[in-house]
């Protein structure tokens, strides 16, 4: 019987899609399937898209989705579903939005659950986006809400970041201009046929002007209608040449790198997460020091140095 | 010259402005802070208010805070700004509403930013509500932008959890539907005069009764104007009523142990998350793993593992 990585390799959607599955679930079993993969990743062009509920982000990675398989490309979709009781709804539409490419051989689209406060998700996500990679998608769109700290963590570490506002977010812009400028590298004003369309992307441009921006890479403001695909053609265009840029200057691999830290990052904090859950369960010392902190007889940093020395002592004995 | 305790205890509110600082900050002087002062904590009515970008949570905070200073409680407000790009400026609007309650030496205002990408937010967070139980406060409104993990973290931690929502915000309903029913203890369809408004709230109840609810509580679903102070005061009955119930079944206890669990939880992520990076800093072979796996030639996991073991075997000599 062939193996998944077999099966993967020689381009098996279903093998992809248990895959992804795998790596979701985390533990032994994901670990060893990217052992058996990680090395043909790290070959697609990651694009981030980003943007608060309702600027028609899923209606513009399907009109990209379209733009890139002109190409002749092959493109994979991750849309993060950040499982919150805010924003569930909004990804069930794109599902069934994106079903215009499920026909397509060389499309696929996938939307993974960002479960649960421990973060664990994004982990999930790194690998997943190793299996598209594997599996032989030259380009990989990451799909987030942007509003909660692991959404923006994965959108900053693809290559390139696409922000996508609408006409008269005023809201948007504002905390745009105050010092978050650095994570877009291509901004799009969406539904560019609302009134409005061209007062924001001048305002993007003004505060543009205003930030420091060491790259050397200048961030383009496209106003799109992605319903109609207006526009659509200019922002893949861009981001092709933004991938370009990061290649000729050398900083591709630097926001490699970043990617690669931040994902070791959540690791061992995840990790940490786990002892201590672990520890919970099986230590009365631990359950007490808890118990004494609720009732205020202990304070809580105090006790978190006693967990942390308990838990770390038990791991590195073990 | 009297410490920072002494005056907080003594109702001085720059000494309460500043405890909050250093918390916010982290390190020693936070430990030692919390350390002086946990036990004056542990006694306020911690009521969290979440819902999406839009709906008025912070129109609705207002309202609450004039409706419990009928009744002369001493409240608090500390807004969670999850500092990210898309809904700055929404806080930033709450500030200036909220100068209202700014002559009433009663009510304290506090916005905290949730800066970066480490969840480090969260602890300061905590050690605030504290520093505002030890001052006296015996209502504390935790406003949270509820779309990231983080953010629904501190929602989940309250006493009293008010979900917002308006009409025909059909996204979240079915949001809501899909399982998540269980974080709100109150549910407020706000913005109540527009139309719709009846329709949303009886979808909620609909779903509510497919609801599992081993709490024995049932969530009323309340329909507002904030803006005019219609329904607020049902709000406000509301959330007294829930607390009433929470020490009656003996589940307020309950509560709070899951909340201080989350706290360590985040702290023993943050503590590994720190060590990582400074032992990127410190060691040489650190930083050549994190190079191999960018270059393909080591797998995450592998990584990730060895330099826990490498991280931990350093602390636990220290």
């Amino acid at each position: 019987m062939k193996t998944i990585k077999d099966r993967l390799l020689s381009g098996d959607k279903r093998a992809l899609a248990r895959a992804i599955t795998i790596v979701e679930s985390g533990g032994k079993e994901a670990a060893d399937l990217v052992k058996d993969l990680f090395q043909y990743a790290g070959r697609a062009h990651l694009i981030g898209i980003t943007g608060s509920p309702g600027v028609g982000k899923s209606t513009l990675v399907d009109a990209l989705v379209s733009e890139i398989r002109k190409e002749g490309k092959k493109v994979a979709v991750l849309a993060i579903d950040p499982s919150s009781p805010f924003t569930g709804g909004a990804i069930l539409g794109d599902r069934i939005r994106m079903q215009d490419h499920t026909m397509d051989e060389n499309v696929y689209i996938r939307s993974m659950a960002n479960r649960g406060h421990t973060g664990g998700v994004s982990l999930g996500t790194y690998d997943a986006i190793r299996m598209l990679e594997a599996f032989g998608f030259e380009i990989i769109i990451i799909e987030t809400v942007g509003v909660g700290q692991s959404e923006l963590a994965i959108a900053k570490t693809a290559d390139t970041t696409i922000l996508v506002l609408m006409p008269g977010s005023g809201d948007d812009i504002q905390a745009i201009k105050s010092g978050i400028m650095e994570i877009g590298d291509i901004f799009v004003v969406n539904k560019g046929d609302l009134p409005g369309a061209n007062k924001s992307a001048t305002e993007i441009i003004a505060s543009l002007e205003l930030t420091h921006n060491p790259s050397g890479w200048h961030p383009p403001v496209l106003v799109a209608i992605s319903e109609s695909g207006e526009g659509v053609e200019r922002i893949w265009e861009a981001a092709k040449k933004h991938k370009m840029f990061l290649e000729e200057s050398n900083q591709l691999s630097q926001r490699r790198k970043n990617k690669v830290q931040s994902e070791l990052s959540e690791m061992v904090a995840e990790i940490a997460r786990q002892n201590l859950a672990e520890s919970l369960e099986r230590s009365q010392e631990i359950r007490d020091a808890l118990a004494d902190v609720v009732a205020g007889k202990l304070d809580p940093h105090t006790a978190a140095d006693g967990i942390l020395r308990n838990i770390f002592n038990h791991q590195v004995e073990a």
